[in-house]
Order: C-alpha cells, then sequence, then structure tokens
C-alpha cells in the first residue's frame, strides 16, 4: 500500500527476491505508472491480493493508521499474513496493530532513510542499503513473522535494530524530528526578513542545515502529530542548549565560547568522516 | 597569508593567473607543503616579498585583525598594493583596514565557499567557481583597487557581489552564523543524553543538518566574536520563529500546524532543486 518513495523504492530493492510483488496507490496514475515501469508485477488492493505473506503500509503515519483501522474492521485474510509499515513514528501505530485481529501478525519497521524529495519517480532500489532498518512488535508476534520481516530487510540491505516502540520514538524525536523543526524554523527565520538578497547570500552551510525542511508536508505533519509529547521534549533540551550558546556569544568571552563549541566539533567530525 | 582551505584554494584557483604567487604561513611545514606540492612559487613573509600587487589575508577574523594592526604601525610597502582578505565578517575587519598607511588599499572580501574539514590538505582550485565572493571596500578605495580585485574574483570563476559591510555581517548572520550556531545546539542536544543508541538512529537528515557544527573552531569563534550583535539579533528571530512552532505542535491543530511548515517546504524546494 503506497508506492511513493519508500514503498517504490521498497519494491525496486526486493525485485527478483519476491515471486510476486503486488502493489496499490490511491493515485491510480502512480499504479499505473509503477505497473508500466516494472516496479511492480500486478496493481491490485490488499482485498484483491489473497494469500500474500507480507502486507507492506508505505504511506505517511495518519494514512496508515487508517489502513490499519480498515483492516482492524472489515477484512479477515485466509490465512496468516504479516502486516509490516514502513511508518516514521512508531508507538502509535504499534498500539493500532495491537487491535488487528489475529490472522494479522504485525511488526512496526521504520527504514532510517529517506530524501527531501519525494514520489515513485524518485524511488531507487539503492535507497535502503547500508541503512539502519528499526523493528518495533507488539509482544505477541510470532518469532515466524518476525523472521520473515528480518529477512525482507536483509534482502534489501538494510541492518535490522529492534527497539521498543516508545523509545524508537524518543530517539527519532531526537535525531529526525527535532532537526526538521531546526530546519524549518530557520527557513521562516530568513523568510521572515523579506529581503531577497538574503538568499543571494545562502551557500553550501545554509542548504545543507535546511535540506529537510523541502520533507513531505502530510509525512511531516503526520510525525509530530503522532510524536507530539517527544517531539517537544527534544525541543525543550534543545531551546536548553540554544539559551546556552546564545549567554555564551552574549558573555563575549572568546575561549568560554569555543570551550562550548568544541565538543561539539569533534563530535561531529568524529561521526560522520566525510 | 594563510595558506589553510581557503588560502591554498586560492593559490590553486590563480595558478597559471600570476605571474608569482608568494605564500606565506604562520605554520613552517605547511609553508614547506605547499611549496613542494607547487601551490605557490615562493614563500615568504609580505616584508620580504616587495613588489606584491596584492596581499590576500586569508586567516581566521581575529588572525586578520591582527595582521592589519602589524601592517598599520610597523611597515610601509615600496609601492601601491592592494589589500584584500577573505576573513568571515567584514565590520570590523573593514574599520581596521581604514587605519593602514595610505600606500596600502584595501578591500574587504568574504567568498561564500568553504567545507567542513580545514587545513591545506582539503584544499581544492574549485571551491570558487560559481559561488558568491561579497566585496566591501571603505569609500575611499581607488576604482582601479577595486578592478584588480574584480578581475582576481573572475580569475577564481566566482560572482562579485559589493556590499557595505555591516549589510554583508547582517546577512551573513543570518544565512551562515546563525545555521553553526543551531547545528551545534543540536549536537548538544544529542550528546547531552549520553545515550549511545541515539547516534545508531543518525542518519542522512541529521547528517546535513548539523554539518557545519564541524566547522573550524578558532575560525567560527573569531566569527561569533566579531558579529556578535548581528548574530544574537538573528537568534532572537530565530527562537521567535522556533516558539511558533512549539505553540503549533503543543496546539495539536494538524491543519495549523501544517499551515506553518508549509511555506518554509515551499521556499527550500524553490531555493535548492537536486
Amino acid at each position: 500500500m503506497g508506492l511513493g518513495l519508500m514503498g517504490g523504492s521498497l519494491a525496486l530493492a526486493l525485485r527478483g527476491q519476491c515471486k510476486t510483488i503486488i502493489g496499490h496507490d490511491a493515485q491510480p496514475d502512480v499504479m499505473q505508472a509503477a505497473l508500466a515501469q516494472g516496479v511492480i508485477d500486478l496493481a491490485a488492493s490488499f482485498e484483491e491480493a489473497h494469500n500474500s505473506d507480507v502486507l507492506v503500509l508505505a504511506t505517511p503515519v495518519r494514512a496508515i493508521l487508517a489502513q490499519l483501522e480498515r483492516l482492524s474492521t472489515s477484512y479477515t485474510p485466509p490465512r496468516q499474513t504479516v502486516v509490516v509499515d514502513l511508518g516514521s513514528t512508531k508507538s502509535e501505530i504499534v498500539r493500532a496493530m495491537t487491535n488487528l485481529p489475529p490472522r494479522f501478525e504485525p511488526v512496526g519497521g521504520h527504514p532510517m532513510t529517506g530524501k527531501e524529495v519525494s514520489g515513485l519517480t524518485h524511488a531507487s532500489g539503492d535507497l535502503y542499503r547500508d541503512k539502519v532498518f528499526v523493528m518495533c512488535a507488539p509482544g505477541y508476534t510470532s518469532v515466524r513473522a518476525l523472521g520473515l520481516v528480518y529477512e525482507l530487510v536483509q534482502a534489501i540491505g538494510a541492518t535490522p535494530f529492534m527497539l521498543p516502540p516508545e523509545r524508537h520514538d524518543a530517539l527519532a524525536a531526537l535525531t529526525s524530528h527535532l532537526p526538521y523543526t531546526v530546519a524549518v524554523a530557520l527557513m521562516r527565520t530568513l523568510m521572515a526578513e523579506d529581503d531577497e538578497q538574503v538568499w543571494r547570500m545562502a551557500a553550501g552551510g545554509f542548504r545543507d542545515t535546511t535540506r529537510v525542511a523541502a520533507s513531505d508536508l502530510t509525512m511531516m505533519t503526520d510525525i509530530l502529530m503522532t510524536n507530539r509529547e517527544q517531539v517537544l521534549k527534544a525541543l525543550e533540551a534543545y531551546r536548553g542548549q540554544l539559551e546556552g550558546l546564545v549567554g555564551a556569544i552574549e558573555a563575549g568571552d572568546a575561549e568560554a565560547l569555543k570551550g562550548a563549541l568544541a565538543p561539539a566539533q569533534a563530535k561531529r567530525a568524529e561521526l560522520f568522516k566525510e
């Protein structure tokens, strides 16, 4: 379900590794394009695709919640079916998964990858390669289901990383949702200047710092809405750090300021050797 | 003066376009390496290099201020010499330039380019290509001197952009010094968690948003110290935008939140088509 950047890339990464890839998208033209380009073998809704081993939900979080609601109330598959999603927040989704009828075996998923552009046209079979793929399962999910998702994750070249959903959301708030909010605030600050020369001066540093601000709006709104508590907690911590830096700049003590910047410089240089 | 990332790259970009490139660096081994690699033709201090047409100061801002002080008090060149710097803030530097003896013709310069790594080993002749090169001159600088710097800027493939120094500093605070401070605060927020799993979840978005936090410490300390007023003003505006987003997330109104994110998304997507 969903043949955008994430779902389309997953289908491409799985080519030749599955018997049949059946795809569906809310936009009929996207579904037709995926079929024409050989991204999927068949176009069908989940209800039409009986006997699937795995059902993948690859839409923004609130659309996943709506799909889980629909699966919980109006459909029973003919046999045991693993349901995995690619949504960016996990607590609400895994909670909703526990309402699925017993024939569904749910595993929450979140691949730590993406692009600031969206849609099938940007999909790539390499998107998941060497990336961390978080798996969050309700306690009752069978070892068979976990094993199947584990295999799928490895088949697309990603590294499985098991986490409780609440823990995932706390970490993702810090590593992903906070940087996004920060980037949007940065964009809004420059836009509020209403001064065209600002953009002429914007170079590589500004471009990189704000890249994620161009992310898909529905995806990001859903993320912030379904992970509000953790995002607000991360923002609170961040504002404390920012106040500390403002204070150090105000104080005008070069050595003290350098001392506040130094650990961040060292850690960033150590983390990503580019 | 200065054969790090910026000075070294300038020498490389000017190869074949100057009669002689004379270089100097406070670190003797860097100077020897530049000579051995053919980055410069000669190694000499400015006082030893009589009859230069242009003197380039390519060090962090506070070192440039110290050099200008030295040139103002203890040396008179044998003939008219253009002095241009590559410092990241311009008001203090251009003010200090006005104290130079009349034989010096000063032009403040700031190429809007860089890397999060520093030093001669990362220098590249392409660093300035297609980048904006801000020029800030005291009112009395001759047309000849401006013309010479203009030619130099074009010779390295950059685009000259004339601005008053105060205006440069206000714009650079927004487009460069604010993103840096934001990136450092982001790094410090995650570091304060003291949780190794945070780093495992950090993917491409986090990597890009924090890239500039790895910038050279002395360079960045000097920038923040010599542009305090404008940086604090930019931080004030940014904190206002951040509060607005925090409020929108707290309020929990998805449509209102999406409305706050949307303009930033549209502008960022329009600015940099990647």
